[in-house]
């Protein structure tokens, strides 16, 4: 049989592991068989024993022909790949060509999660829609967490507290996620995004459409960059509209370049004290011209924080979501009874594949 | 004009302060003046000159005529009160007899916000409950953030999350914020209190009632403490129960006591690993027998936080809700004019005055 294995991640706060034990179970039920190095959940708080409930061994996962991780390995675990393995796993193709090219070199077979194609077949694959889904809705209860104020009206004896104002830039998956978790909880949310087309989706999940009058839709679902005069508008407009929010959460990349600037550092101190901005864009330099990736800081009396890897702080639900996508993937890559079998004319095969051991 | 003086707290961690600028207003309107020390609201990202622009003028707040606080005060602070001073805030008059009998010692006139009447008429100075409202969303919003888990379902094209099932022990207001906070989040939420007649509350924010057939009602909205039968029973029942919950958030205070224990080494080692137990009784010592007050733990894989002084973690809109209510206590100890005129045959002012200048 075909063997899996899941490493213990090594990259520094990744609480999340490939696989689970429900999506082990499924993979047993397929054919094939599942070793997981010990400790691999215990940052997830998933234990050793679910797995080995589910049908997994725990062992050295790394001579398993199909390793699948979280997080792109280290130079070591590279080291430690049989050649002809397959490895499933964020391999950041667009940012990281050095460690593609030491993949390529070790002659694995590399699967990147980000590069399936956003076709609707490959959908169950889309680890960055899910993970995205994490993102949003913790950027919302950091919002929450980090405001000084309540998110829902509040009415006592003594009087009523207005419901908070959130207003969020970016209306992707987690921009949308941020929006309708942000309405849960009771604030007035209002969403901007520089693609007209998905105002619609914005008041989908109760939320206002806040229209700046500029446009510039892109390729991939992203946004593309926009011109010179375009983002000094944009930015006059967001400037004076961000004053009136008490919490402003940032979710705009552009792949594979630096995220822009969204609120620039006189909107954050036209902000009321008390307030908050949460920018999701902190490892892409951030989309808040404050921010300090990683850190929470307090500017003119505003709380600004720009988290790294959010989906890492839920780690059990980030983790199943994550595994039931390389499960989709990796049933994509092998026959009914579980062998490797790999077709590169298929397009989401071919899109996600970033190294091809040479025959 | 009598005047009221607000100092900047001084407890480890206390963000809150005892009147915001909208309160000085009304204040002001009333006939008093206010004079706040420098960096009073500061924790609570309230700048000096929000409290100016209010009407309060920045100075030493302990010369004056009424000193309003949160934290019971210091015995530095005792020192500085000025003989025949009147002292509003959480004096804890339970349990530091010792601190009262300084105040006293003092010449002080000392109103503890905990000893206003529970009537109809003194709602609006219930600072227990509108504080209690401020501890429930928070503990709510901190269940979510140590759950590895969604709160609420989510549906994406690899599969579906279920919601959370979370129970909160104890109906009080912090327990039906809780629930409420939970409920809105998405959550599966479930009730318990001793004390039946609150099923319907329960019941009124959406919430599943768990009924384990033990009744124990006690005064001032409190519950009694339980015989040793009764306690015996509830704890093998919550045991079975607290097992099936993602996430057990407790609100059990009996007045004056250690909290009662509700959540058993033994029950924590039925849940499931990754779920949660916020226990809001910390400073009486705990609802959960692993709490370590202060601290966020993990047990058998699940995390055990055991936060302080929940209300400081929104030090803006808990100050606001203090506020009002101190707002309307002053309003009763004043005539038309804003002078001072304290009728002690009035049934709120007696029962809040905890010492009292011989006149």
């Amino acid at each position: 049989n075909t063997v899996v294995g899941v490493p213990r991640e090594s990259a520094a706060g990744e609480r999340r592991v490939a696989l689970v034990p429900k999506v082990v179970e499924r993979l047993k039920v397929r054919g094939l068989d599942v070793v997981v190095e010990p400790g691999a959940g215990s940052a997830a708080l998933i234990p050793d024993d679910s797995y080995v409930r589910a049908g997994a061994t725990l062992g050295d996962p790394w001579s398993a022909d199909v390793v699948v991780k979280v997080a792109k390995p280290s130079r070591d675990e590279i080291a430690r790949l049989k050649s002809g393995a397959v490895l499933i796993g964020f391999l950041a193709p667009l940012t990281d060509a050095e460690g593609v090219r030491a993949l390529a070199d070790a002659g694995v077979t590399g699967f990147a999660m980000e590069a399936v194609p956003r076709i609707s077949r490959a959908q169950s694959m889309d680890a960055l829609s899910s993970q995205a889904n994490v993102s949003g809705y913790r950027a919302a209860m950091l919002a929450a967490e980090h405001l000084t104020r309540f998110f829902p009206m509040l009415t006592t004896a003594a009087g009523t507290v207005p419901p908070a104002k959130v207003l969020v830039l970016g209306a992707g998956v987690a921009g949308l996620q941020a929006l309708a978790t942000a309405r849960r909880l009771g604030a007035h949310t209002t969403g901007y995004d520089v693609r007209p087309e998905v105002a619609e989706q914005v008041r989908s999940v109760g939320s206002q459409w806040l229209d700046l009058g500029i446009e510039a839709a892109g390729s991939g679902g992203y946004a593309r960059a926009l011109t010179d005069a375009e983002r000094a508008e944009q930015q006059r407009q967001l400037e004076q509209a961000i004053g009136g929010f008490d919490a402003v959460i940032t979710t705009a990349l552009v792949p594979g370049r630096t995220a822009p600037t969204l609120v620039t550092a006189e909107a954050v101190k036209g902000m009321r004290p008390g307030s908050v901005v949460v920018d999701l864009a902190g490892e892409s330099g951030g989309n808040c011209e404050l921010s300090e990736p990683g850190a929470v800081i307090v500017v003119h009396d505003v709380t600004i924080a720009a988290p790294l890897n959010l989906p890492a702080t839920m780690p059990e639900h980030a983790s199943e979501l994550y595994a039931r996508n390389v499960q989709a993937l990796l049933e994509l890559l092998v026959d009914a009874d579980g062998a490797l079998a790999m077709d590169f004319g298929d397009e989401v095969v071919a899109g996600a594949c970033v190294t091809r051991e040479e025959p």
